[in-house]
């Protein structure tokens, strides 16, 4: 699909502020793409529509949660997370898009899951660093996302769970899993 | 069992600085049952017994987990994990303790476990706060333990999260279940 067709699908589907978000994420994940050896396209059409599902009501992503038979314990957390694996399948079913890579760096964008993609991790770090983005750590993540693609991946897990806990807020246990799967590749030795 | 015959026991299972820790948990946990509500003895017993694994070899640790079937993924997680579940073992193996709420509260005092009973919170907690502990806030949860266990708990919950994941290590799942469970119970909405 080219970009300019993706982009007025998606513009129709989340605020103006969301916008200018998902074109700095499209712009990251494209010369991560580049820096990382990952096809820059799907980097380019996993970012426009990452957050497709964004501004869906809530009752609605609940009902695909359930119908589709998601993870029913997403429910228990925050319905910020819905909008990541609902997302996913409303680009599958109504824009069209069948790419599996494009379809999981979009599922799995807001909580991480255990060995990521390449392309899930790209989306997930862009999502983070994108220059609209403006909240403590984030410098430290831009700098690490230009020499390891994991070591950015993870610092941006510990800032978002460190962010949630500040916040007397749960955590979704993919997020820490995914937190524990590279603290443990990186060799912490008992 | 006597406090005196327990203590002379544990003694020599551990070294003079856990000993001394040993019974600042020891009043720390007497006093709590007594404002909680538990039995002063169970807590007092359940303190006393609660680190006598602490200084077993790894490998003896190893060999009890795998031989009693414990749950496996404790030794892909810090070794400081394995001497609470292996010292409810060998505390009714070696010395035959066979109360199950004391037991319990062994087994979990280090990582903590959803909807704990209340001895185990009290052990959890008194583990934290006894007068030997010098650490960012601990006072905080001293002050919360005298008036609500349920949020002493989470504080010291959340506080050794966030070590862990300062210090780049992993965080058991149970633990991460257990914080959840209680900022779920506390009744955050989405």
């Amino acid at each position: 699909m080219e970009r300019e067709t993706a982009l007025k699908i998606v513009e129709k589907q989340i605020t103006e502020h969301r916008y200018l978000h998902t074109i700095g994420v499209m712009e990251t994940a494209i010369q991560l793409a580049q820096k990382y050896g990952e096809d820059p396209k799907k980097a380019e059409i996993a970012a426009i529509f990452h957050d497709y599902a964004k501004f869906r009501p809530k009752d609605e992503m609940k009902q695909i949660i359930i119908d589709q038979k998601m993870p029913i314990q997403l429910l228990d957390y925050n319905s910020e997370l819905w909008h990541a694996p609902v997302g996913a399948y409303l680009v599958e079913k109504e824009v069209g898009i069948t790419d599996q890579d494009v379809l999981g760096a979009i599922k799995y964008h807001t909580s991480g899951r255990p060995n990521m993609a390449l392309l899930e991790k790209i989306i997930y770090v862009a999502d983070y660093i994108e220059p609209g983005r403006h909240f403590p750590g984030v410098e430290e993540v831009r700098e690490l996302a230009q020499t390891n693609l994991d070591k950015a991946l993870l610092k941006s897990l510990q800032n978002t769970i460190q962010f949630l806990m500040k916040k007397n807020q749960a955590v979704y246990p993919d997020t820490i899993e995914t937190y524990n799967f590279y603290i443990l590749k990186g060799g912490r030795s008992n």
